[in-house]
C-alpha cells in the first residue's frame, strides 16, 4: 500500500507514526461478508435487516466458542487492514467539517480495529452467522465477545 | 510473566499459540485508575457511579481528539497487557460451568482488547476524564471511538 499526500482531502492532517509496535495481534479468523470493496460497505452494519455475514475461525479458536449461544448479541472486533493510520484530522463526506479521528469511526485510525455489535443467527462447528456487519470480504477476525447489557448506561434498566 | 500449567482451574484448557504476530498496534495513550491490581478492579465498568478514570494520549495524537466532545457517550479500547493469551476454555469464578473465551468477556483471550463504553466528564487538552472504566492503573490505551446509537438493535428506537 502506497500513500500519498494527493490521498488526503482539503483539511485532513496526518501525524508521524511511531517506529516501532508495542504489542501483537493474532488474526484468529476469516469474515465472509457480500462486498468486495469498501466503496461497497454499508457505512454501518444492520443487525435488524443487514445481510447474514459467516465468520470462520481458525484452529485453535474453534474451541473457544462453546457456550456462546447462550448469548444474542456479539461484539466483533476485527482488523481493517486496508485503512492508513496516520491521520489525525478527517474531513468525512458526511460530515459538515473536519474532525479530529477519535470523534469518528472512520476505519482510519492509529490501530484499525472494528467494532460491530452483531445479532447471533446460527452457530457452527467451526463459524457462525451474525447479523450486523459492515466490512469487506475476507476482513481478518481479532475477538468475538458476549454483549454488555445494552442498556448499561441507564440506572435501573 | 512466567505462565505454568499450575495456573490453571480445574476445566480449563489452553490452546498453542500460532509462531508470530500478524499486526502490531501502538500504545496511543495511558489509562489512569485507582485499581493497582487486577484483583482490585470491579468486573465491569460502571458509567453512572463509578469513579473518574483519566485517559492521557501521547503525541501525536492529541489533535485527533477535535470534536469529541460533541457526543456524551464513548468506547475505549485497551490492552490487557497481563493477561494469558492461550486459554480456549475458562472456568470464572462467578460461573457455574467452564465456558469458551469467545462466550465470556475474561481479561484472557487471544487478542487481549478489552472495551468499556464510558460516559464522557471532561474533555482536557491531550486527556479525558471518563466514568465506567475497570482496568488497572497503567493500562494502555488503544482507541477512542465515539459511541453507536446504544439501541441500535432496537428497530424504531
Amino acid at each position: 500500500m502506497s500513500l500519498q499526500v494527493a490521498d488526503l482531502r482539503d483539511g485532513e492532517v496526518t501525524g508521524i507514526l511511531p517506529s516501532g509496535f508495542d504489542a501483537g495481534l493474532y488474526f484468529i479468523g476469516r469474515i465472509q461478508t457480500p462486498w468486495r470493496d469498501r466503496s461497497a460497505c454499508p457505512r454501518r452494519g444492520d443487525p435488524v435487516s443487514g445481510p447474514n455475514c459467516r465468520i470462520e475461525l481458525f484452529d485453535p479458536w474453534t474451541r473457544a466458542l462453546e457456550g456462546i449461544d447462550r448469548h444474542d448479541n456479539l461484539d466483533i472486533l476485527y482488523w481493517m487492514n486496508q485503512a492508513r493510520r496516520d491521520l489525525l484530522l478527517q474531513a468525512p463526506r458526511h460530515a459538515e467539517r473536519t474532525l479530529g479521528t477519535f470523534a469518528l469511526r472512520s476505519p482510519m485510525r492509529p490501530n484499525p480495529i472494528a467494532l460491530s455489535r452483531v445479532k447471533l443467527v446460527t452457530l457452527g462447528e467451526n463459524w457462525l452467522e451474525v447479523r450486523g456487519l459492515d466490512c469487506i470480504d475476507g476482513t481478518p477476525l481479532l475477538d468475538i465477545k458476549p454483549e454488555h447489557c445494552p442498556n448499561a448506561l441507564t440506572p435501573g434498566a
